[in-house]
């Protein structure tokens, strides 16, 4: 259960070059959200640095190496805040083992919770079974001082089995730090279908479900080497009837902030009780690659 | 895995009155979209009466008594079009055991197979707990000459479960009857709210499975005793990215003919292998009631 009601506050931003201008951007955005009395920042995938994983180089993994020094920036950032703050880092978990991971801060400066990505994509521009390994942990939201928040990492939004395992276990909001952008080489039409696809999964979560969704997603055209990917933005948040709450721009650095009444998944759940019907009994191949 | 291209038929209509007139009016409809060579028909939600649903009155039993009648009025009509024929019947299944079943009728007139709704709503108006009783099929598609057919009814499509299965055991195709309509006392935004919740659940299938998406539903107001409904049509058509391929009116009597190409699933399922990174050993809890 959350509180009745929490202001929360989205923050999408373009790579400004260099993590530690990046980071020092990212805490003047968050310092700029908490004046309006937020109790829950959200940030965007991978948000000190560039998303590295559009090619593939071990050099990069020096960048996981800096995970508990960046803990304990944001761990302070949310404490001079008061604020629940979501923050999604490159973690070294050991030596040579390196996971996408989402730490939550709570308003004391305390660790909440982490999330290890479970779900891990791998296409041209987007690397990322090269760095991290997938998650370990069950799909169960992290308590805070606020409520639980069922937090999940970008290509996970892929999954409608990620988002029901969230709101089984008590999640009435989801979270996805986000990385991703359009290929300049599709066409217009194309590029619109990928971004209406992403959209439209997410809001078929929240109907699904009865909960808020919300992404926060990169913007800006970033180029290493041969590869370049335009961020697209559109950071949202969707009600429990997929209703659109909030959405970004697709190419500006924003902030919004809006206020959510977790009152309203009783009327929504009530009027649509899904939750009431489900035949638990006849779903367990879910559990299985295929069936043919 | 279905034929490379079929050509489908949505046939949305009102109720005219009385079954005798109903039933000869949908077969002129299925004789006019035939005459266009499609493989496949879909029909409405019971298509062969009211929806009696929106009160409980045992009188209704006796439609289901006509069952097997209408079974062999349908087969004839398959048979005689040459077309697979998705059609939609209150069964009675032994004295006292109803369902709520979509017949599939193969383009000889024989019967590909049965699916017996799993998911039963019952709210104001829909009142399908006292007159259904929940299949016990598994979520499997039914095998026709054009290709297997993920057959589902109306209150599965809010699952995300029932499609994943059906995608899992193969069906690139997703098709629901459907009733469904406004009441007239939600205001216009809650209307739409619920409207597009209606289309984006399913367009969230669609995307979530790389699987084409069909509803049809029932068109124009119904009233019995004291309750009323007004269906607002819209069947539609979503391809494997969630795009809208075809959308009916709200009002209207309508035949919509698409040729679907089913190469495509391979375009959107490689680009974007959903498929390939299920985090299947994570998944069982899915087939727990809630799990707090």
């Amino acid at each position: 259960m959350l509180k009745d009601k929490i202001k929360i506050a989205l923050i999408q931003h373009s790579f400004k070059g260099d993590k530690k201008w990046t980071i020092t951007y990212t805490i003047d955005l968050i310092q700029k959200a908490c004046k309006n009395k937020v109790d829950l920042v959200v940030l965007q995938e991978l948000h000190t640095s560039e998303y590295f994983c559009q090619i593939e180089d071990v050099k990069y993994f020096k960048y996981a190496r800096e995970f508990e020094r960046e803990i304990e920036i944001f761990s302070k950032v949310a404490k001079k805040n008061k604020v629940v703050l979501v923050s999604s880092l490159f973690e070294e978990r050991t030596k040579g083992l390196y996971h996408n991971t989402a730490v939550v801060f709570d308003k004391d400066g305390s660790i909440a919770g982490k999330y290890r990505k479970m779900h891990i994509p791998d296409d041209p521009g987007f690397y990322e079974k090269f760095y991290f390994t997938p998650g370990d942990n069950e799909f169960s939201p992290i308590s805070t001082s606020i409520g639980k928040l069922g937090i999940l990492i970008c290509w996970d939004q892929w999954y409608p089995e990620s988002a029901r395992l969230m709101a089984l276990s008590g999640a009435e909001i989801l979270i996805y730090p986000t990385a991703i952008g359009f290929d300049i080489n599709d066409t217009k039409e194309e590029q619109n279908r990928q971004l209406n696809a992403w959209l439209g999964i997410q809001r078929g979560h929240a109907i699904a479900n009865g909960v808020y969704v919300v992404a926060v997603n990169r913007v800006g055209c970033e180029k290493i080497k041969d590869s370049k990917i335009n961020f697209w933005g559109n950071s949202f948040i969707f009600g429990p009837q997929g209703e659109t709450i909030a959405l970004a721009s697709s190419n500006k650095d924003e902030i919004i902030t809006k206020e959510l009444d977790f009152n309203r998944i009783y009327e929504v759940r009530n009027m649509w009780p899904f939750l009431r019907d489900r035949r638990i009994e006849f779903y367990k191949n879910i559990t299985k690659r295929f069936l043919t």
